[in-house]
């Protein structure tokens, strides 16, 4: 099977050769196209999706995991709409980043680039397959997609759909492309086509994260776990804090974004566990003994609970006596996603703001708004969680490289 | 000694986090203190360099890596000046990379922050160190470096120096390390050490290379090979064409934006290879059939030749019937490093310009100038052959990555 991905691969490659000429005009419209072809394509991916569904079900998913891999109609409209919005972004490429005239008369200008061959390994979202796609042709690359077994026939269903919309434009269906072998070994193959693959951006849990640090020769960018924080500082609204709390926790509690960990000023923690208390009865709270002498509610947490990104209706809880213990408390256990703080003291949001290490740092906003959509890029490839090339929610710009272009009248070095 | 490496990188990685809020003056004042403590240095420095030399002498270094070695008074004075130099450069710290304000009334901000640990593997050439570092401290970011075991006692005594200027203005002297472990080993070990180190830049040949894809944990940031070709359009200028290829090919053959290949329109190669060689008699030519056919001085080349970078006075040659021959010999031997043009048709320069696929593309001018400081850096941590996170040459803004930082007035996410 490594002889077909390589093959698969170098017509990969050679699509986002083709592509990388495409005008403007041209990728609009092809995104345009698989929109329609998406919604054209409805009852076929949605038969394909039940299938998908019965394997999961006698497979054993779970019933979260079900709901991730089931899409309806109104979830393959958004998914056409999300492709008609990234039509609508303006053309990443050929932007001009910085221009110079040299001492010596050479005009240096910076432009960018396509990246080229653009490859996710990704888990069971079939929505993610034309967001990713939709992105990648947009701003003029390749995308070249591993999803996981469990969305297999949903996914070839819609990369089909996405291939019409190409083929519609008159640009090569293999623009986008479905790794359709989903075993772990053709996995471990995918992630070492560096003669293909530009970048590799890896969504899923810690396995995936490991077997990649372990086997990737591609350049990585790593959508990570997020270890959220929300902090409740003494100067804070509490109204606003409990609001922005049970918002970051309970509004969907397994995203990336959401608050896994609640850290309150000891002069405010004990208004705010009882407030939570009220608010969010279903949230089960692992704290530390400060918060467990506070309310009867909060368990015993562990230095395991305070790094785990729970994806669940669980939060762990601290009790800090100052700002340098919250921040002592995030560096530790951060897992560099996104950080927040509520405190009407703009003194200590701007150190906050300034000293946090994370690819997103908020003031008195939820967590939840570290996305793609939310924060204007119209979509999302994921959300880096590190420091190189992209950080945070990667749109257009993050799929994009830079070129530098020198001109000149003869000149030559002395 | 695994163990020490990682003992050692935590402090780097701690002195990282102390950087990362030193203000830019603090960051100026240690980049000046370094350069008078390297001018304070040189004798010792000088003593360390001959001991190097002689042990390299003794080990049959050729002249050439000699050559590299070597320090004197006018190399350290280079270095201790490139060093003011990056004091001048603007810091790139807090710069706002985009702002907007949401529907919502969420203000969002990007803004440059360091990347952390930036790690560098290099070979013998003892200015790497404190261009390296200079760049690394002006933009708050740690440098831990493994140089060669030819240059280790020169690179002690640089290290001592520069981490001397740190200390003079408070700043902790292990944000400069050197690992004086120059095993392979050890290498290995640096290249896996992704809880410390941010991004690693290996400067060095196809084995470091193919070592850092194999073993490597960290992101990478490749300075790879430069396979830079000089294509002649028919309608060139041969004056400039000459000077060109021949500042190109001689002025310093042995680094990686010297030319390698030369590519001539059928319609000027025989008076191009003429005045060749006429003008520079010394460089050894190897061609294809054309050339061959062309001039008695051509010997045949094949394709491995055509992929190699010789770093010596050698150089490819192709004859092409028109552009889009030489766009696909280019595109079929280039590393993607910096590709030439010359003529005085603006509309074939244009595609020349679009089309190739490199780090940095030129016309009218010798492949020479792709360097940081000539390019306006100051000076560059390596020239990166990759798409990811930084293209072509790299200088102070290369060492940034971002944060997005949000504001609000209590906003939750419906």
């Amino acid at each position: 099977m490594t002889e077909d991905l390589y093959e698969l691969g170098s017509r990969v490659a050679e699509s986002a050769r083709v592509l990388s000429r495409a005008s403007d005009a041209v990728r609009v419209a092809a995104v345009r196209a698989a929109a329609s072809e998406l919604r054209a394509g409805a009852p076929m991916i949605l038969a394909a999706n039940e299938k998908d569904l019965a394997h999961g079900r006698d497979a054993g998913l779970t019933q979260t995991a079900l709901d991730r891999l089931r899409l309806d109609a109104a979830r393959i409209e958004a998914m056409a709409s999300g492709l008609e919005t990234v039509a609508a972004l303006s053309d990443p490429i050929g932007t001009v980043v910085s221009t110079d005239v040299r001492p010596n008369g050479l005009r240096v200008t910076r432009v960018r680039a396509p990246l080229g061959v653009v490859g996710v390994i990704y888990e069971n979202r079939p929505n993610v397959t034309s967001d990713v796609a939709g992105l990648c042709v947009r701003s003029a690359n390749a995308a070249f997609l591993r999803g996981s077994s469990s969305a297999l026939a949903s996914n070839q269903q819609i990369v089909a759909a996405l291939q019409s919309g190409l083929a519609a434009v008159g640009l090569p269906r293999e623009a986008i492309a479905l790794v359709e072998d989903t075993s772990h070994e053709t996995a471990i193959a995918f992630m070492r086509l560096h003669e293909v693959i530009d970048v590799l951006v890896p969504r899923g849990g810690p396995s995936l994260i490991a077997s990649m640090r372990e086997h990737a020769t591609v350049p990585v960018i790593l959508d990570g776990d997020g270890n959220c924080h929300v902090y409740i500082d003494k100067d804070a609204d509490l109204d606003m804090a409990e609001r922005i709390v049970v918002n970051a926790k309970t509004q969907r509690p397994g995203v990336c974004n959401a608050m896994e960990s609640l850290v309150l000023h000891e002069e405010i923690a004990g208004p705010m566990l009882d407030r939570l208390g009220r608010a969010m009865p279903q949230v089960r709270l692992l704290g530390d003994q400060r918060a467990q002498a506070l309310s009867s509610r909060v368990e015993p947490a562990s230095d395991e609970d305070f790094a785990r990104e729970f994806l669940d209706l669980i939060s762990t809880v601290v009790v800090v006596p100052d700002l340098d213990a919250a921040l002592a408390h995030i560096e530790r256990f951060s897992s560099g996603h996104s950080e927040a703080i509520v405190t009407s003291n703009p003194d200590v949001a701007q150190r906050f703001l300034a000293e946090v290490d994370a690819a997103a740092v908020l003031h008195n906003a939820s967590t939840r708004f570290v996305d793609g959509s939310e924060l204007g890029l119209g979509a999302e490839v994921g959300i880096s969680t590190q420091k190189l090339h992209a950080r945070g929610p990667m749109g257009l710009e993050a799929l994009t490289s830079i070129r530098w272009v020198i001109q000149g009248e003869g000149q030559i070095r002395s």
